[in-house]
């Protein structure tokens, strides 16, 4: 009975900004899209830090083809990348990073919150 | 500059288990069905205990009538509920609960790891 | 069984940044001080806006007396702030916010993130 | 400006069940030991698995020697666990593991969630 609780315990959890999911859209990112980069950040999360098409279309909806022109078309557009890495013994390996998406997501919070403040003002002077 | 930071910060977050993320597909849900109970989970959260189809599809790539339908169709399979509740001056309002999701969640975790168990054991066996 | 893990995951998380437990100390905060601030957003989170002293002390290892004063003394150090509201039937009641405690916390973050910008620009230089 | 938001969301969070902080002075901690433990689990989250009294004590309110001390007893006392592990390269390391503590909070949450339940049976039958 306790193992279970503490099972689900170790399964962990995933924090996301609240803004990502009411402003993904207008990323002009799709449902399909936006979880895929949850599930990227996932794998990040738990140490898996280069998750496969294989892994990813696993536990998605997609198959293994769409899920790899997916991430093709996210890193194109600049959502994901991929950047290279050294261990400690100098072999190299590559990982995603997602920093993108929140620079995107940064900026689109930053225009929308300067132009409800321009609107204040402009309500204030009138 | 300041005040962008504590913006973002005000806007919060959202905490799930991970387990969602990886077993969804497991539970016969598709990516935008899950989209919805996250958005559904987000409104919950900011105190909007019963979104409407048009705030939910706003946010979404999916119209309003889909939206009411996809609704419709979790609160059929057994996904969320609509709940009643009585505020303090014995209004009547209605609210929409998740507590169904995470039960099928537990299920299905629970079956996995009594099922990872049993074969730890049996290979301690052989 | 199942309905211990459901009656676990109801009990919620609390998501706090990690800059708070690296830096508390830097804003002048002991730990007695900032696992009170802990518990006023736990009760902020679940609903409880204006938790009383015997509250949080029922919580605590400090007297009803001596949270008391370190209310008072978080109040006048500017951590954080009782505010009015009024509710729909127009009822006033009083709530705490931690605003004031992460504007304090961003203030910080913002020298220290400068400061390290302008070391690196420093080293970049010579 | 958008370089402060996207550097404060890198910094991360922390989640921690709601229940350890009404709880942690029934598992017979006190503040600064709950925030010992808060500061070692946000070490491991960030990576560093290992954290040195030295690094704990720099960002708390307690010397190194008492912030020793304090690990040594809460070792002693079964809230943390050092385990051995081995590197890829077969170098060991050592780290702490905080199952201990959950360990005990799931204990005190099902001894009370039980008690609860058995009282609401007793209201039933009278």
């Amino acid at each position: 009975m306790k193992s279970n609780i503490l099972a689900w315990l170790e399964e962990g959890n995933i924090t996301i900004p609240s803004i990502l999911l009411s402003e993904y859209r207008n990323l002009n990112l799709n449902e399909t899209e936006l979880v895929l980069l949850l599930n990227i950040l996932t794998f990040i999360e738990k140490g898996n830090e280069f998750p496969t098409p294989e892994e990813l279309s696993a536990r998605m909806t997609v198959s293994i083809l769409e899920c790899n022109e997916m991430l093709r078309r996210l890193i194109q557009r600049g959502f994901i990348e991929i950047i290279d890495q050294y261990s400690n013994d100098g072999i190299r390996f590559e990982k995603y990073t997602v920093k993108p998406l929140w620079e995107k997501l940064i900026d689109l919070f930053m225009i929308n919150n300067n132009a409800a403040k321009a609107m204040d003002k402009k309500t204030d002077e009138t």
